[in-house]
């Protein structure tokens, strides 16, 4: 089984992904927990490069095949051979952020998206999508202080020092594509406090098994 | 005036791409003399990873996205500000490079790779593109030397591991390439001594120049 995280920063996928992690795998579950970029040491040392955009001024279409390169070595190296050997894969971001940042965020079209998408992945989907839905004002408050706290001076995320107007097409953006493939996508208020959203997002990996006739 | 230089490992393009630059530059031409991958400071960080192909294992999709971003940068960058301040470019690969190897080498769909070439480059095309042709083994033989002479260990272009019938599809692809458009492309063969690839290389940007009524 294929699960990807997502949604706008600061919506706390990361900490939900670790703590939806660690239940499964309290429940006897082999698993791995990666993210994007960086899932992979040719994309570690590209996330390097993407999220210090200060230093380097990437423009936005060398920024967005950057995402891409990092996946579909990501794909190759770690989430496929994962999967085929039978373990569960969580992954924090993948094929949607494209969409939703480079697309709905930044205009591309997201047809041509899907395709460079498709191209990178081998055509491999996610069975589950948990979108962690929060306002963008709570999303920007929280990376925030999560630079803040990590005391970073080149910003976490590159995409925090974009205006807001940006990040509210981002969520809208995530919203159509749950609206698009309900069937994939599971859509949590991350506004709640991080343990009902851990198990919000429990409960929708234990609809898919059900429906898949496997248990956790 | 764009000018790009394509053709397999080993066809001499950097010798002739300096030569033709010095004559142009004696007769009084502004110019900037770039390359691809590695043409500006993201890129040289990319190139290192491109070329150190077995540190990295990188596969062939990431390959071609860290390309793509290479190229984008460039152009963003470096190409598209030398043109509008008026100087000439010549670029040691561009868009064919994408087209002749990750399409007619690597077997991907050559319409799907010129819309990422649109892409990265966001429409710029060259205006003459000099395909410096030569019979594959001497190609072989000619990288091969200079491998051996530059001493280094991990190979220059990481195509030069790739099989002969690899490059015998690369140089077709190239051939393709030419007759499909012939305005754009001169063809040299660069199997004549590298004062003669060069002379023949001035004439082609001479009969362009004529064309546009301007003069070397």
């Amino acid at each position: 089984m294929f699960i990807t995280f997502e949604g706008i920063e600061g919506s706390g996928k990361s900490t939900a992904a670790r703590i939806l992690a660690e239940y499964m795998q309290e429940r006897g579950m082999d698993l791995l927990l990666t993210k994007e970029p960086g899932g992979c040491p040719l994309g570690r040392g590209l996330r390097h490069t993407l999220l210090d955009a200060r230093a380097h001024a990437v423009c936005s279409r060398a920024e967005l095949f950057l995402f891409l390169a990092d996946r579909a070595q990501h794909v190759a190296e770690v989430i496929r051979p994962a999967l085929e050997s039978g373990q569960c894969v969580l992954c924090d971001r993948y094929v949607d952020s494209t969409l939703a940042y480079q697309g709905y965020g930044r205009g591309l079209d997201t047809e041509f998206l899907r395709r460079l998408n498709e191209t990178a992945t081998g055509g491999l989907s996610p069975d589950l999508t948990l979108l962690l839905d929060v306002p963008v004002p709570c999303g920007i408050m929280r990376a925030g202080q999560r630079n803040k706290e990590a005391g970073t001076t080149v910003s976490e995320g590159r995409f925090d020092s974009e205006s807001r107007a940006f990040h509210e097409r981002v969520q809208k953006g995530y919203r159509v594509l749950a609206q698009e493939e309900p069937e994939r996508f599971a859509v949590i208020d991350a506004s709640q406090p991080v343990e009902d959203v851990s198990l919000q997002c429990l409960s929708a990996v234990e609809k898919i098994l059900r429906l898949r006739g496997e248990d956790l």
